[in-house]
């Protein structure tokens, strides 16, 4: 499927420059860290999910015999409400200083309310149960419907409802943070014309990113008030502006070393451990480690919301769509800040919609405030809207494929919040897959005795750009080592390497990209909305052309010639000049003795990608009797825009695929009416295991994004967003159900089947 | 003493950016390193100064419970011949890894042979006795002019002598390995003219650059070829490609973190314990540490050569010096590449010698390969010329000074050895001192029942240039993170910050610099030389303009005007355009909103310097029944260009001072004539206590290099150069003796003062 190779390196599948370390154990992760003298600690986190904190008293865990240091709220200072942009969202520094550590009130079950420091990890945890505290206990929330009343208690009396786009703010204190509204065309008009008009309404439960390595942090705040902190994210400028604001630091005096992680997907962006720690070390003089377990992890960083929506379509004699509307109300949990406006921005996007319009919420509920979850919102929203319009399809008796050819958005196209499509490969992927052996197959028999059924969906994802900046050295060997600032979750070590490869002419194992530390490379965005591959991609780009340049001055002085008469040849990786040629690794050798030492910068700042497509078919067996579900097939078409390393573009398919699955057919927090999860564990949170998932098959489709030079589009993020809406679909087609409701678990399933007979 | 300051930063005095970490012991040095599942080892050195090895076993070590690896010369390949720059020096790398591992023969007492790596460090000691080996004793040679002899055993039979200059070399093995002849008018001539003619003959001992932290080094050899090297440094780009060379790895795959280092002076430039940890590594498939005790610093690591000496100066009826000419053998050690050819072009490079010659040997002797020592070779030259020049003073009845201000070297007078003198400092430090309070006051009376004397001289170091890159990025708050790759042994991370601040216009606090390993940087040579406050400073300097140009860029973004009408005020640290201006802080928190990152880089690759002069004044006191000297009072007056952080130029004066009296008055090794050293520890090998110096004097003269922007010279090295010659024309002085052997001990005086009685 891939375009003509017309590169040397990329497309290629080199091993990752960091493989060895992570299959010999000797990648160092967040808890690995390891500095002398340091101590060890424990937090307090509240068992209710919503009270407010009358009193707490640390003074018998601070006499614990082994403790170094207690902190709370209180020696955090007032960050005021200044709102920063997390890459994939925005948090205000008031609201989040309150999730580090809860002030007046506690807003979910888990919240950590205070932190102790001690020798070991026993002493610190002794100390925990040592800390006084009294609650008066508060009715909790936790359904957005319920939140979005008028009689609804408050969770945060600061929160004024924003309507986007309006510019206006609303007077009263409200659980409904944000309303966007994005409107295009006439819809009443549209859904005049149509002929068929499905209107259907949606819910979706708490999932987390499921990230196999827990948050860590180690922090050092030196006696001259400077700080270094270790820690496992997906941006460490992100944790040195936030910690900055956090802890009334200058930012410059902030160091943020980012150890190796293992797993982020949207979920760790946001600081959590890392003040803490910072705050700790302050208090006891020395450097201090900060763990979460798993139960934490679950029920105290940031999930992806819970959503209601409600979804209307209407289709014209063509099968072409005349009118969409769709209301989306998302949990923000115990914050303001879900994905809710990206969610709208991607919710009729895959299609040319004459008429349309979405409403989104973003609702305060009693749960850990959610966070970016790959792709964040747009799952959530292609499981009602891709639903929908598979009953269309069914109701108009239209090949699933053949409808989405007909209404797929192209260049040009402009979507209902607004933005014109650049060169986008929406229609390609169906393209793709309609000629697909598998949708080309008939449905397996079935294998369990069960019923088989086939499914189809799309999904968008508008793939970040923002800001990356790289910094790349020649050495004598002539190999080259490349500093990056954005940390390498998917494999973008390899993949940036490789570009910095293949702009000089060179091998990916030539170019040594490193992870640096915040000091040493220049600003770069997290490593999120798919952007690290495009924007750090250009910033190597960048650099690589950064050395070119010096590589001809130094040709130049070493011949003795003008730089005009020397010139780069990047198929030979060398430097040409009159009558004379000298290839990049000899030159290499030399450049210390004639100009000095190579060194090469680029950032990227402007550039935007015009987003990623995908169209999914999956073919299922549902046993009838239990409601379980089997994936028997499942076959992947994504526009990938150039592939870099097609392996690991193979990989993040494969890995947004199932993360997908797993949350239409198993995963969910499962709250009891106190607000407490009841399956804070792996054990009884059920991701997907090898049993879960056949091999996912993989359609590479390349359309190039002209804004890159390589033709990067980012690839990460929207193969999570169609699975649940083509399971769903595919459910439907063996059992005659359509969900309404995820996980497609099977009891939940089952209720429907046996609602329907 | 200092010229009135221009600068905002120059010329001030900042707490050091280190200075905490330092203070409180959180700095980590090369023992510090700590990594998981580390090995720790241990060494066997040879117990012989002399010996073919003709049998090693090292089988029954390998066998001993919790040994992991075990590793002698046959583990390392065979690296070749080529002859490698050090910064300060060269070395042929069969002598190199012969050095690291002996191979056919042992060449000194404690040279290494075998290191075992084991799970603690007791093991890893048991191990090495339980390796078996055989030695063949041979003659042991320890003075140079033995060694000269043609009769001499013959320690390398690849050494043949290379006549410098004349191009050519000799066809037998000998030990003396180099012969640098330099010659200037016509020296028959110019001792014709003559009116007092001076002969003398002189010897100096071994001593020891005594840094306080021992040589540590800690690898990881990664099963994909991929080296980590941590280790206490001067030149981790020197480490990198000695380990490349030496372990037969490319130089790409070897990455060096260079610690904080507790003193170098030259002695931290080779390796020793670097490829043979790494060798353990790859062998063990563990990280290893491998750390040196005191004895093995002494015995086995680099000291300054001892020397013999001949010089002869004559000086016509007026005091101008007429001729000179200097005979000059080196002790190289073991292995060629003593600081010979240094001590030739600084021998009379203080004054206009009109005629002049200098023969210089390079003497293999079964001592430690000898390696730089601040201002290598200089010293020993110094003692010399400036106490045969004190005699002839002395005989003309001239005011020592008066004297030097006369043939002072100045700019356009050409040295004996070719170069012609940019625009020096040496008639102003001659100047400065003669007007000092020091010189102007009589000899105080004895304070102990000796006799006092005063003595001065003068001393020149002609400060490295060499390749210096840096790496500057700009923070959001306007503070700037320097990341530099020449490790700070004096100061530099302050002295160099506080270039790239006064190049921004802003403060020293504003910049955070780093010193960070070899892939994050660019080459940089090594810290030596007294060249990275010039060199480095160039390179900070040129990456605070590249950010200058990006700022006045970013600015115009922001203002939407072409660049060219926005300048950089760094009086105000301001850009400035039409009708506009706004401050680098408050342009640095938007740079990434109208331009992107920021990030500076620069380099220094051709600037040389002008070298550095100093001229110093001693009182000292005699115990003529024991030979005791003790110094009263010290001056120093020296050449530092512009004075970056007069407290650190100070320091580094004082210290050079104080090492150069340690040199003068003690130490010294003590062999006996099996080649033992009998004084391996510092309780008797005797550097200067408290008890032993006043506090030291200085006088900066500040002459401005003129190849640097702000006038910088190189200061650290020239200050040890005259002490010895110093304080022997102050002994002389004092009680008529003219002492020509260092050191100057209690019973080497008394025994030239009981002989002159």
């Amino acid at each position: 499927m891939a375009t003509a190779n017309k590169y040397k390196v990329i497309g290629t599948r080199p091993v990752r420059h960091d493989g060895v370390d992570k299959v010999t154990g000797r990648a160092r992760y967040g808890a690995d860290t390891k500095i002398q003298g340091m101590l060890y600690s424990a937090m307090l986190r509240s068992p209710h999910a919503h009270a407010k904190i009358k009193r707490l008293d640390t003074s018998k865990a601070e006499k614990l015999p082994g403790v170094r240091a207690v902190v709370t709220a209180k020696d955090l200072p007032d960050p005021g409400t200044r709102i920063a942009q997390l890459g994939e969202g925005a948090v205000c520094m008031a609201h989040l200083t309150r999730n580090v550590l809860a002030r007046e009130k506690v807003l979910y079950k888990g919240h950590a309310i205070a932190a102790v420091a001690a020798d070991n990890i026993h002493i610190a945890e002794e100390a925990v149960k040592l800390i006084e505290i009294e609650y008066e206990p508060l009715p909790v929330l936790l359904d957005v419907r319920e939140a979005m009343k008028p009689s609804a208690i408050v969770l945060n009396d600061d929160v004024r409802c924003e309507e986007v786009g309006a510019g206006t703010t609303g007077s009263t204190p409200t659980n409904v943070a944000k309303h966007f509204h994005f409107e295009k065309g006439n819809v009443a008009d549209g859904f005049a014309k149509a002929k068929v008009v499905v209107e259907r309404e949606f819910v979706t439960g708490t999932v987390h990113q499921g990230y196999i390595e827990p948050h860590a942090a180690t922090a050092t705040w030196n006696p001259d008030g400077r700080v270094t902190i270790w820690c496992c994210t997906q941006g460490s400028f992100t944790v040195r502006q936030q910690c900055s604001e956090l802890l009334g630091v200058p930012l410059g005096h902030i160091k943020v070393v980012p150890t190796e992680i293992g797993g982020g997907f949207g979920g760790k962006i946001s600081v959590y451990l890392e003040p803490v720690a910072a705050a700790l070390s302050k208090k006891s003089g020395k450097p201090v480690k900060l763990v979460m377990d798993r139960a934490a992890v679950l029920e105290a960083t940031g999930p992806t919301p819970a959503s209601y929506m409600k979804v209307k379509i209407g289709v014209d004699g063509d099968g072409k769509i005349t009118a969409g509307t769709a209301y989306m109300a998302f949990d923000a949990g115990a914050f303001p800040g879900s994905p809710i406006g990206m969610a709208a921005m991607c919710a009729f996007a895959c299609y040319d919609v004459p008429n349309g319009s979405v409403d989104g919420y973003d609702v305060c509920v009693n749960k850990p405030r959610t966070n970016a979850y790959r792709a964040p919102g747009a799952t959530n929203g292609a499981f009602a809207v891709e639903s929908v319009i598979d009953e269309i399809c069914e109701k108009l008796k239209l090949d699933p494929l053949e409808f989405r050819a007909k209404n797929a958005a192209k260049e040009g196209t402009r979507r209902v919040d607004g933005p014109v499509f650049p060169r986008i490969g929406m229609w390609e992927t169906v393209d793709y897959l309609k000629k697909s052996e598998h949708y080309s197959t008939p449905l397996p028999k079935p294998k369990f005795g069960g019923k088989v059924g086939r499914g189809v969906a799309s999904g968008f994802w508008f793939n970040c750009g923002l800001k990356s900046a790289a910094f790349a050295t020649v050495n004598t060997d002539g190999s080259v080592s490349l500093s990056l600032g954005t940390t390498d979750i998917g494999g973008s070590r390899a993949s940036i390497a490789m570009q910095l490869a293949e702009t000089l002419g060179l091998t990916a194992t030539d170019i040594n990209p490193n992870v640096v530390d915040t000091d040493a490379v220049g600003y770069n965005d997290v490593t999120g909305g798919s952007r690290v591959t495009f924007a750090t991609g250009i910033a190597a780009y960048e650099a690589g052309e950064d050395i070119k340049r010096q590589m001809v001055q130094r040709a130049a002085v070493l011949w003795d010639v003008d730089p005009s008469q020397v010139s780069y040849d990047v198929a030979t990786a060398s430097l040409i000049g009159p009558g004379k040629n000298i290839t990049f690794k000899a030159l290499a050798e030399q450049v210390n003795h004639c100009g000095g030492p190579v060194i090469g910068r680029g950032f990227s700042s402007e550039a935007n990608q015009g987003g990623s497509f995908g169209t999914h078919c999956v073919d299922v067996e549902v046993d009838p009797d239990t409601g379980k579900t089997q994936i028997l097939r499942y076959t992947i078409s994504q526009d990938v825009g150039t592939a870099v390393h097609p392996s690991y573009v193979e990989g993040q398919l494969q890995g947004g695929v199932v993360q997908g699955i797993g949350w239409a057919l198993n995963e969910e927090y499962w709250y009891d009416d106190k607000g407490v999860m009841r399956n804070a564990s792996y054990l009884d949170y059920r991701i997907p295991t090898i049993y879960d998932v056949p091999m996912i098959d993989t359609i590479l489709v390349e359309v190039p994004d002209p804004e890159h030079p390589f033709g990067v589009r980012g690839v990460g993020e929207v193969p999570i967003v169609p699975p649940p809406a083509a399971v769903a679909n595919a459910i439907a087609n063996a059992v005659g159900v359509r969900m309404e409701k995820l996980p497609m678990s099977p009891p939940n399933l089952l209720k429907e089947i046996l609602a329907g007979k």
